[in-house]
């Protein structure tokens, strides 16, 4: 059965579903978006997706007149039309069809486009992955060098993906100046001892909703927060390692470039963490 | 009056040219382009757009089974049916609808989304701004890493070009590790004495058609070429700059950061540059 999804104001079958050739989206990269998760019928962490994607906007002067309810209504809209139990709401905001091509930005006033649609995923909360962790390659981060500003520019990402898959793994860290900066789509850590360590915020890397709200889990179940780069050696000889994203929570990782992470198996502190997450998000979700 | 524009095998009135909301491009900047001018009707550097996108989609491991004549025979149509005298011809391939969005590539087999049109621009060889050079400001290189491959990821530039317009410039040169790579969408040179100096050619840069017709041609004119990269304050002190693109051909840059280049005028170097340039890619154009 096609999926009805949300675009500009109208809720349509998703074939139906068209935007210009000009839509500065698909001529110029120049849209944002965010994901946020599906528990049980409702969604997770949505003040801090929806404080994001102000900001991804605010940094890119790109404007949108929907308000904090109508972005719940039409969440809520799509999640009910399609049945989601479990999954995923994609949103995305481009700076509208210009008419023509044009590096310069349109007019103001130019609308911008809406896409919202739902993604059904069984065994989000319950996915069999985190019970065994995943293995990462590293690749050299070639992305630019705005990864705060969640843009649509995904193409390195989609590429270390396909590179990692190629290679028989799951996923791929990025690595610049000799320094892990995150994974593909995630924000990641280690775990030496009691202490977490991950990299500082900045504009090297995404300033992720589900790490913003795992160090406050962290801090509270009295682990030591260490915000600082590590490297690819570092994680080799961690007790453990994972990352967190929107739609996977707290996903132990436990081999990078061959090498296994402490034994090799999912530790304690990602499974306990992860364990916590998923509690206080469902708890917080609307 | 609408231009009529070329979309997946079809001849369309603008307004009804739309593509679905999973198109690579838009969720995931994963397309393709080029641009060609039109003079007099006629293409140029056909053959050099053509070579380079067939190696941009090679880099993304992309397909589309148009042939070189089919390609021609579109370009053709759309200059035809628009009426096109002096103008551009805009040609974009991404990977298509994948039906969802998916960081994964979509299955082989999978058509590309293939979009092209016309854009009429009376003055294209005889702009007037060629007359007067343009003035530009330096800005930081935030771009990805793989500029040697043209794809749709233009925010970046698109920022540029806006800062450059609120600084009351033209355009803006981007630098890292203090040394320039090449404008927002343009390959830069400075000229000292009888010499033009061009960064080399590498993942940092976009490989110019018209960069190298124009080496070519400076070549046969007896100039001396030094490929290698130049700092900002280098280029303040040279007797001349330009910069070449598909659309602007060589255009004469005689400030940069506040600072004239030589005299702050057009100087004879690029003045004879653009000449040849255009009579040489004119003689050529099929």
């Amino acid at each position: 059965m096609s999926r009805i999804v949300y675009l500009n104001g109208e809720y349509l079958p998703e074939e139906e579903a068209k935007i210009s050739i000009f839509d500065r989206g698909f001529v110029m990269g120049d849209a944002v978006y965010e994901v946020t998760s599906v528990l049980g019928g409702k969604i997770l962490e949505f003040e801090g997706h929806m404080n994001r994607l102000a900001r991804s906007m605010a940094e890119l002067e790109m404007t949108c007149d929907l308000t904090r309810d109508e972005w719940v209504e039409i969440h809520r809209e799509l999640i009910k039309r399609n049945n989601i139990d479990e999954g995923m709401v994609y949103l995305q905001v481009s700076r509208g069809n210009a008419g023509d091509r044009d590096f310069h930005y349109p007019p103001e006033g130019t609308p911008p486009t809406v896409v919202l649609y739902t993604q059904a995923k069984e065994n989000l909360a319950d996915d069999p992955k985190a019970k065994v962790g995943i293995k990462v390659i590293s690749l050299p981060d070639l992305r630019w060098h705005r990864r705060d500003i969640k843009t649509v520019q995904l193409l390195y990402p989609s590429m270390a993906k396909m590179a990692a898959e190629k290679a028989g793994k799951n996923d791929a860290w990025f690595v610049e100046d000799g320094f892990v900066t995150e994974g593909s789509s995630n924000n990641v850590y280690i775990v030496k001892g009691n202490k977490i360590i991950t990299r500082q915020l900045s504009h090297d890397i995404l300033h992720g909703i589900t790490r913003a709200s795992l160090l406050k889990y962290a801090a509270e179940s009295q682990m030591e927060i260490e915000e600082r780069p590590f490297t690819i050696e570092e994680a080799q000889s961690a007790d453990e390692a994972f990352y967190t994203s929107a739609s996977a929570f707290v996903m132990p990782v436990v081999e990078v470039d061959g090498e296994a992470i402490g034994t090799g198996k999912v530790g304690p502190v990602a499974a306990r963490l992860r364990e916590i997450y998923l509690d206080e998000s469902l708890k917080a979700a609307i």
